[in-house]
């Protein structure tokens, strides 16, 4: 996997968090996924694509963290996963993505990012369907740990 | 939201279902999704994206639709949902989104695809993050029903 694609998105999410949530957050070291077996509570998803890579790009919270994040974001205490809770991921999904695309097309990576979608159940899995690689980045708040997973992979035309 | 979007994806669905998985889906009527209430517990979701318009589409199933459809497809009894099921509901979002996509190719829409991804848990919702209308297209088979939802938006840059 090409590393220019990571540090964008971690930048971006570090960043957005800082401004939106008053939350700082601490990158882990990232690693490659192995099963299928994290799990998230609510998760946004963004699909990508350019002409010769494609992937798809997971932010996944538990319950506690996002509540606690979105509570900070909207400055009102949120305990449980309402329609508010589930808009604010979309806005996070969506700054995220929106930074790290900004970053990735200064470095020549031009990439148009589809429409965010946010799934909310109670601990669902998600898989990327690639036989490529996908890259965990676990990430520590004071909240509790997150998780983004990024798989992009060059395809052949 | 352009109607030309729309039968692509119906074609497609009943097509990969029937030569996949000898199931013959029926087609009910298109409607608006109004809130975010409709649940699944196995749904494969793809982005996409063109100069000009974005998109994300849900293929999502109910338990107990997908175990027959993927018992059918595999030629073996699934009663669980299993990474074979999960692998199986990734391939029918695949060829069903790469069905449409060379249908509407033709007609001139020319969409680069994302990545699938699939989400497996009980009973979760899927919102899209747009302003824009989110089609839902319901379907009924011999093993239960199943919907489409179906979100592409012309954006302006």
């Amino acid at each position: 996997v090409n590393v220019e694609y990571i540090n964008p998105f971690i930048d971006a999410v570090l960043n957005v968090l800082r401004t939106m949530a008053q939350t700082d957050a601490k990158a882990g070291k990232p690693y490659l996924k192995k099963d299928k077996a994290s799990q998230g509570d609510v998760t946004g998803l963004i699909g990508m694509a350019r002409e010769g890579s494609k992937g798809s790009i997971a932010v996944s919270f538990s319950a506690p963290c996002i509540l606690k994040v979105v509570s900070n974001m909207l400055m009102e205490d949120f305990t449980q996963l309402t329609d508010e809770v589930t808009d604010a991921v979309g806005e996070i999904t969506n700054m995220v993505s929106g930074g790290a695309r900004k970053t990735l097309s200064e470095k020549g990576f031009k990439f148009e990012m589809a429409i965010p979608t946010i799934i909310v159940g109670e601990r669902h899995t998600i898989t990327h369907m690639t036989t490529g690689p996908v890259i965990v980045l676990p990430f520590e708040t004071p909240h509790g740990p997150f998780f983004i997973e990024i798989c992009i992979v060059d395809i052949n035309r």
